[in-house]
């Protein structure tokens, strides 16, 4: 058979048509009326994806140019900060501040774990001078989530101290209310629930959070500058020349999701996960995580099975490229993606040739097994 | 009748409709041999354009982001530095410098002018304690050129010294040979001779730049790191997820640059410039500069004369967006673009638009005194 090549990871995600060609068709300057327009729709596109009535930034950059803006901007040497370690990305918070200079206290977490929201709360308690918390909403190295919502309410009060959320994998995936959970720095990236290209990251600021930026003049920076993007998004213009083809895409993604609505575009990876869950312990497998993210879903495969085979399979055969597990989790796990332009053809098609070369690689499950189980559990969830 | 929407600026510049039509294409993840693939004919493409065997780093960044990087790896607290200021973009590297904590030793320019080389030398010689000199190759806000391979020489026996150009609208449009000039730090950006959009940034790095990296751990920074790039991208690979979509336009642009040559490039810059400078001397208008760029021309208009009047004219008439001056200069120029993808017809179709809409602001010339003389130039080069 021919296969079909499909991007099937958690970023980037597979690309949502419009927002392709939309690239394609961006041929414009950015100092004119066509610019302000688009980058306008964008701009209050964001707003509503994030729930929020403050400033999204955008930047020319990957998200982890997001992820080091909040840090340049907000902390400097010395200052004291929390980072929950739970995965690769964890990991990056924590080198990211300590890159910076901050005094990083680590809460680290098993691998496959959410954070317990009393080891955050504890360290808050014997700190309260820590001037951020830096948290995954989902560490997609590991397909687990944490209760960020819980978290920022014991930063609220904190009239010192930020809420920082890296929400690349966590947005469009699960419920995200910045203003009402007093979310103060939330980051995103292109090329996840909006199924377009990498090349953008999003920062939303809070009120808080533009307060305090003027306190931090220790840390050299220039491109990623909180205040003077505030000031040029304000009238839908950037400091810098903006990636114009990725802004144009970012409209396209906006426009469908907000069409379908970002409650429904939520649902949808919950439906997607469940169904996936469903499908491969139904095949005897086990779920790295036990506070599973709706994103991506970590499956871990049989001691003496190499998950680098499963997904050499899936794409020799079938031309599907899945992610494998990062670092120490590498040919321990493979992850299946829900988040952004997937649907119940997608995750039916995939679950049918993972049985295929899981049962090649030795698995032993009842043919059928996994797809009857993600039926069912799409079943029930439309009853 | 029916105006057709071109974009005629310095940048972006026109779009190349192979580089346009390869972003709507890629649908790849990264961590793929597909993208090393093409990741590694950008790569050497680069090298070509930048005619260097050193490595060319590629960053999702507008070229702003190229330009920090140079500071942020480099520079740090108190390290003395040479910038020259002609014009906007000299004041960025000023800026920059500044805002990572450099002693700036400004050389000023007046606007239109190159800077002359004993004015650097002077510098060069009082302070032989210099870490850096930051200039334009060509100083895109005045249409002005500097004498970069002769400055370069000064620098070349300094072992503690680099030498940075800002060759975001040089290259591609003049001469540029990195290696045999000495040029440490090189950098462009994705929107200019390479007529696809923004949103990348590329920046040679130099043997002694490399060596000196290792010196400067002062600067807190970690998305734009040069020690980190070097390593991964030299397996074809970047460390932070790549603007995917932009390196396939990347790799379109490059294969068009190099299939016509680098030097044909530059010649057809150079032959548009020269036509474009022969048609407005024959209406009777000045050039702002006397080094005159070859990327763009800057034409001063008479006074009592708004230059906004004339650009919105070619926009509401002809569709056609060209540059206003920036700043001071702002409704007293206008420019004209000739780096990336213009040609012989655009450039006539331009001056043609320009005589009808310069008379209507009142300019007296000969009517097709313009294209008159632009042909003889044509023809003139041509032989």
């Amino acid at each position: 058979m021919l296969p079909k090549n499909r991007v099937l990871t958690p970023g980037p995600t597979a690309l949502l048509p419009e927002a392709q060609i939309a690239q394609a068709e961006a041929a414009m300057h950015h100092r004119t009326d066509a610019f302000i327009e688009l980058f306008q729709t964008v701009r209050k596109g964001l707003q509503q994806l994030f729930k929020t009535e403050r400033p999204v930034l955008t930047f020319a950059s990957s998200g982890s140019g997001g992820l080091e803006a909040c840090v340049a901007n907000l902390i400097q040497e010395g200052d004291k900060v929390i980072c929950v370690n739970a995965g690769k990305f964890g990991e990056r918070w924590m080198k990211m501040n300590q890159a910076f200079g901050a005094n990083v206290i680590e809460v680290k977490v098993e691998h496959g774990r959410g954070v317990p929201l009393a080891a955050v709360a504890a360290q808050l308690g014997m700190h309260p001078d820590v001037r951020a918390v830096f948290v995954q909403g989902s560490e997609s190295s590991t397909g687990a989530v944490h209760p960020v919502q819980q978290i920022a309410q014991l930063v609220k009060p904190m009239s010192n101290c930020l809420m920082c959320v890296d929400a690349i994998t966590w947005i469009g995936a699960h419920e995200v209310r910045t203003d009402e959970w007093n979310l103060d720095l939330v980051v995103c990236g292109s090329q996840k629930a909006m199924a377009m290209p990498p090349g953008l990251a999003f920062v939303s600021v809070s009120e808080k959070a533009e307060k305090m930026l003027g306190e931090r003049k220790g840390n050299r920076r220039f491109y990623f500058d909180f205040a003077r993007e505030l000031k040029n998004q304000a009238k839908d213009q950037t400091a810098f020349t903006p990636a114009i083809s990725l802004i144009a895409a970012a409209a396209a993604s906006l426009k469908w999701i907000l069409d379908a609505g970002v409650d429904s575009l939520t649902r949808n990876a919950f439906e997607l996960a469940s169904m996936s869950r469903a499908a491969v312990q139904a095949m005897g497998l086990e779920l790295l995580s036990d506070s599973p993210s709706e994103s991506v879903t970590a499956v871990r495969v049989p001691g003496g099975m190499d998950s680098g085979a499963v997904i050499k399979g899936l794409k020799n055969q079938f031309g599907a490229i899945i992610a494998n597990g990062q670092d120490d989790l590498k040919g321990k796990i493979f992850r299946l993606a829900h988040l952004g332009y997937y649907d119940y053809i997608d995750t039916m098609g995939l679950i049918a040739a993972l049985e295929v070369v899981l049962a090649e690689a030795g698995l032993k499950f009842e043919s059928g097994a996994g797809l009857k189980a993600a039926q069912a559990e799409y079943m029930k969830l439309k009853a």
